[in-house]
């Protein structure tokens, strides 16, 4: 169900949600003395609110010792906030009270609008979002479970919430989720321990949604990281631009993205409303605003700690101390695979290993410090100092198989260690008593990041290494490939296209005004022309009937190959006119491109799409078998600089064909990347009325590149905007 | 580090280990009054010992109120357990001791053995270990961390132990690790109300290793699965003997395998003395087995808990439900990637779905009965009675995002709905307070299996239906395919082969002895007897020169395809001769063989490879570009069923190109089983002489298969036993 969605706008910031986020006064409207109800669960959650609570119901006088007033306009101050605990039918009188009032900020709980796909609710839900906008009034929901913030214990619920022992050490998480349940079920990590500062849920976001949360937190000096719960949005650009403030400020955004498979994608429009875009563009767009993603829900929290935790890292090599045999390959077998260095201690570190570990222990990384160390915790102490102080080393991983030395006060003293070294400490919590004694304190300790998986440990360093990388890399360069007057002369020839399909030539021609290196080609409309034609582009050449009538030429047998002389160009010439006729009776044909053969290579496919809610993309893959059978292909929003498209080369699964394979030169890949680039700015800048590109193939070989063949389709539409 | 190993012996059984896993009495040698010792330690962790408990220490009359005895021979009776808190230069009397008291079971604690890689040391372990095995007493370790049997309370280990709130439910699950610390880590899961019998840890594995104690769990009853964390040993067969007494006792083995990657095989090897035998080899071996593989460590335990809890499969479909929208996506994302099923309900469960769920929900599997819940606990349970009834359901999950309703005795609800309909249900955890409250009493339902990651949940449903076909399917048809007395023509051929390395046309002889399709081939040793050859073969025709020293025939130029006519045999005769002849001066040219050129095809590769642990394996892939570039390969052991060489077909990432690939007719994929199974005969009947087999490529349309070229090669060594 998609209803009808509002123009894009940009995010509001956090001065535009301080009512809503950070009010001082909150009222509760439809307050309750039923037990169970959602106002008294509210005001029961609100019970330890820094601020003034009021509550409204003309029901009551007052409720337990607090007074209740009839009405918003009765109360003795104006909230910064109302909370409507009213049923659906009511809060279209609660948002117009609000707004008369001069209230800022409303949170609607009621479901039943928008989501039930039903035209009148969705009318509904719209009507009550332009008038809080009309009335300068910011809405959360409808729909809405709730948001909280720890430190002032703006706690806003009807549900029980979740509630740490002491407040949060600040500055601390963030989390934003589009599901209310599963960011509550996140926020619940903070029973054992975890540093949540804020959750923020938006329930229908029919006027602040996830961009908005994301942008405010970005700014708010209270948040260490956001660890975004996304399922899908009308418009993610706002997401891109809100995680473009987020990292103006160096603050990490972990995402972990749900409605990944088809059923889950069909199941997320539903549930939120919104459009389903591909999965790899979103992938592509979330790492282009440098957001990290989480590949797994259960992980999601603990890598945005983590990143909170870590300062830049000072070093690529990671080291390991273990007390267990079992545990140090654990750490090696994840590194492998994550791709995490686990370098061999300088000197001085293997000075104090060699002489504090026994010998059936092991002295390299990773370290086996063995059992012993429950005889002499001095020796744990002195291995993890030394290799924390070692400047081959931007980490260390822990893993703590027992939870029951909890006399040792280990983490604290790995957490002064690290925090002596500017490090961070990474311990991995292989017990399975999963919040066994221990747990809470390494999680209360600034530089100890706790870990319940090896895995997501190693995986969580690999992004935090490439995070700094693409920080320290600066802001992506914009170098334009594509020369001087490229747009307008690509614009004058899509005005002169035969057709919403492109003939191979004219596709030709446009990427040819990119500067993208195309075959050499003559249109003959005679044999003797075709002869004349190969003659001069020399032996062996092709033929192909260029009709608009005949996009698929090989099916049409319209094409010959490897014509070795004049004889051939002839006959071959008769046979593709009788076989173009025959196809495609009485249709324009223009004529017969002739074209030399161009040597084996290795075929590279380039091409770009629009995509429904992120606009142009572009894609590269291997050609023939592997992007056909395995569809290896690289994707990302359009235009790409030229890191960019090296980088989608360098992840293709058959990338190492580029670089030489049997008998075939390397690939020049700056060149090769330098394709993907054109190809990507021709996208973009004709977004509009380009639909889809194909450069199928590219045949490269060493420094030798050429497109053979092209296709371009048109919008069926005129271009929006 | 590989000491000596000692000659294969099947696996113990119960039996065999009763003293050692079932001791009615037990004694410590080297009891100390010292807090903190081994000793002292030991006699802790052993106070609710059900049986009776001697210590043994000549430097003691009594320690605590507990008598204290000089020696074993002073012991009023002879106990079934020695446990040695000794250190290792004692370990040899302890052992000497124990065989003259006629004592069954000895743990060793002390470490500095064969781990430290030290011959004097492996010498030590080795000659305790021949004492032993003489003396009929079964040894656990050197270098053992113990071993908990919690039903009995006999808690031996001289680390703090895990100690449940109250004895395992039986039959409750038994975990066997190679790692102490890290089968303890497992372990601590009961602090949390997992169900765990019995954690068995091996340290050295210098007698009793982990497949006698996974055999002695096989047969034990009080046993309901096995969680097996795995490093590697250096006769594995020995755990497929175990695994296969588990299979007959239809108990699941869950196996997680340390020292995957090169990193940490290398790192395992040193830590337990194993040999390492290939990844892909111990997935296939694991797998033949019927055993279970968990991808991660942290998800051992719950995929054992729910295969112990899982009565077989009644359907392959999976009901979800969900009181969250986002979890119910969760859900579905998953269940796709795990090739799990979510089928709609039948027209009755619809209809309590339909009346029961809010129009703001989704009354379609998956079902988001929205957080109304709170307000009707009866309808969840309505919706979830229909479901688990609904015949078209194995089994349901419902994913559990707040650990706040204690009240809501929702485990025990959905225990006794499963138990009605005889089936399983399945909580996920979403919510990251770990051990919230409601967490032990999902552990402790009979019907109920806890996850604490979806995906894990979608894996393990799909992990257990694949078991339940396996087991439906009956054993593996040994029916053989080889002709009869293949196996004495290859071994004539065999013992006929001119060198290490056979000639294509000596390899491709053998193959055709096992009735493998080899191409028509003539050897000529004349221009004319060559043109003779390629009259009667039919144009075009391939020559290729015959020379043992010439093993690589492209490189050497000695290779000529596509040849139409007799000219061109006779031209190309000379060259390849020349070539051959400047390539390897002196060396013995056979002749040169003479090929019909077999059409265009699919390109498969066959082979087969001793590997050091497992014996002859058989492989396939897609050949060309599939094999060369991603290792498109299947392996398993040999000979393979029919049924296993189609599986391993099927499990190719390129097997949609047997399927029909653009021109191309599908491969008659029985067939190409057929050679599969073949080579694998081969391979095994001739285990002992051949090191290699590489039939590459067999060409494959439709039903033609032939092998055009074939590589076999010998064993260096004069084949073992």
């Amino acid at each position: 169900m998609t209803p009808h969605l509002p123009a894009p706008r940009p995010v509001y910031r956090r001065e535009d949600l301080r009512a809503l986020l950070d009010p001082a006064v909150i009222a509760i409207v439809g307050a309750s003395a039923r037990g169970g109800s959602f106002g008294e669960r509210t005001a029961r959650n609100l019970s330890g609110f820094a601020g003034r609570l009021h509550l409204v119901n003309p029901r009551y006088d007052g409720i337990g010792d607090q007074p209740c007033h009839p009405s918003l306009a009765a109360l003795p101050e104006v909230p910064d906030l109302v909370v409507a605990a009213t049923p659906m039918e009511a809060c279209e009188g609660v948002v117009r009270d609000c707004v008369a009032a001069g209230v800022r900020g409303l949170i609607l709980y009621a479901a039943g609008f928008a989501e039930t796909g039903r035209p009148e609710r969705v009318a509904l839900q719209h009507r009550l979002v332009a008038m809080a906008r009309e009335g300068g009034l910011r809405l959360l929901g409808p729909n809405c479970i709730g948001v909280v913030d720890y430190v002032r214990r703006a706690e806003i619920s009807f549900v029980a919430l979740p509630r740490p022992a002491s407040p949060p050490v600040r500055p601390a998480l963030g989390i934003v989720s589009q599901s209310g349940n599963l960011g509550f079920a996140l926020a619940q990590a903070v029973e054992a321990g975890a540093q949540v500062g804020r959750v923020l849920t938006c329930g229908n976001s029919g006027d602040v949604d996830v961009a908005d949360l994301v942008a405010a937190l970005a700014e708010d000096p209270a948040c260490s990281a956001i660890a975004l719960l996304f399922e899908g949005m009308a418009d993610p650009a706002r997401l891109l631009e809100a995680a473009a403030i987020a990292w103006e400020h160096d603050k990490p955004i972990v995402v972990h993205k749900l409605g990944t498979g088809e059923q889950g994608a069909a199941a997320a429009m539903s549930h939120t409303g919104s459009l389903a875009g591909s999965e790899a563009v979103y992938r592509a767009a979330f790492q282009r605003a440098g957001m990290v993603l989480s590949e797994s829900f259960e992980g999601l929290l603990e890598l945005a700690s983590f990143l909170a935790k870590a300062p830049a890292p000072r070093a690529a090599g990671v080291a390991v101390v273990s007390t267990s045999g079992g545990a140090a390959i654990m750490a090696a077998d994840r590194a492998e695979a994550r791709g995490v260095a686990l370098p061999q201690p300088g000197p001085e570190a293997q000075a104090v290993l060699s002489a504090r570990i026994p010998e059936f222990g092991s002295a390299r990384n990773p370290c086996d410090v063995t059992a012993q160390v429950l005889n002499d915790p001095g020796s744990l102490q002195d291995c993890i100092g030394a290799l924390l102080g070692d400047p081959a080393y931007g980490t260390l991983v822990v893993p703590n198989g027992f939870a029951y030395d909890v006399a040792t006060p280990r983490f604290r003293m790995m957490g002064e260690l690290a925090a002596r070294y500017g490090k961070v400490a990474c311990v991995v919590w292989t017990t399975q008593w999963l919040e066994g004694p221990g747990a809470r304190e390494a999680e209360g300790e600034e530089r100890v990041a706790l870990f319940r998986s090896m895995d997501r440990c190693m995986a969580a360093i690999a992004a935090w290494q490439a995070r700094h990388e693409r920080r320290c890399a600066g802001p992506v360069m914009a170098t334009r490939l594509a020369p001087p007057g490229a747009r307008e002369a690509a614009a004058r020839l899509l005005d002169q296209a035969s057709g919403a399909v492109l003939t191979e030539r004219e596709a030709k021609a446009v990427l040819a005004a990119y500067g993208v290196p195309v075959v050499a080609e003559t249109l003959a409309t005679g044999a003797e022309e075709a002869v004349a034609a190969a003659d001069a582009a020399g032996y062996p050449v092709v033929l192909k009937v260029e009709s608009p009538a005949l996009p698929h030429k090989t099916e049409a047998g319209v094409i010959r190959l490897g014509l070795a002389g004049p004889e051939a160009v002839r006959a071959a010439f008769a046979e593709v006119m009788a076989n173009a006729r025959r196809a495609a009776p009485g249709a324009p044909i223009h004529g017969v491109l002739v074209q030399p053969m161009v040597p084996a290579g290795i075929e590279v496919v380039v091409g770009a799409r629009r995509d429904p809610l992120f606009g142009p993309t572009v894609l590269v893959g291997m050609g023939g078998i592997l992007v056909e059978l395995l569809r290896d292909t690289a994707v990302a929003l359009a235009p790409v600089s030229h890191g960019e498209a090296r980088a989608m080369l360098a992840g293709l699964r058959g990338a190492r064909l580029l670089s030489g394979f049997r008998n075939l030169p390397a690939v020049d890949l700056d060149a090769l990347a330098g394709v993907v680039q054109r190809v990507s700015e021709l996208a973009a800048d004709h977004a509009g009325r380009i639909a889809e590109i194909d450069v199928n193939p590219v045949i490269a070989a060493g420094a030798r590149l050429v497109a053979v063949d092209a296709l371009i389709g048109l919008s069926p539409a005129p271009p929006h905007g």
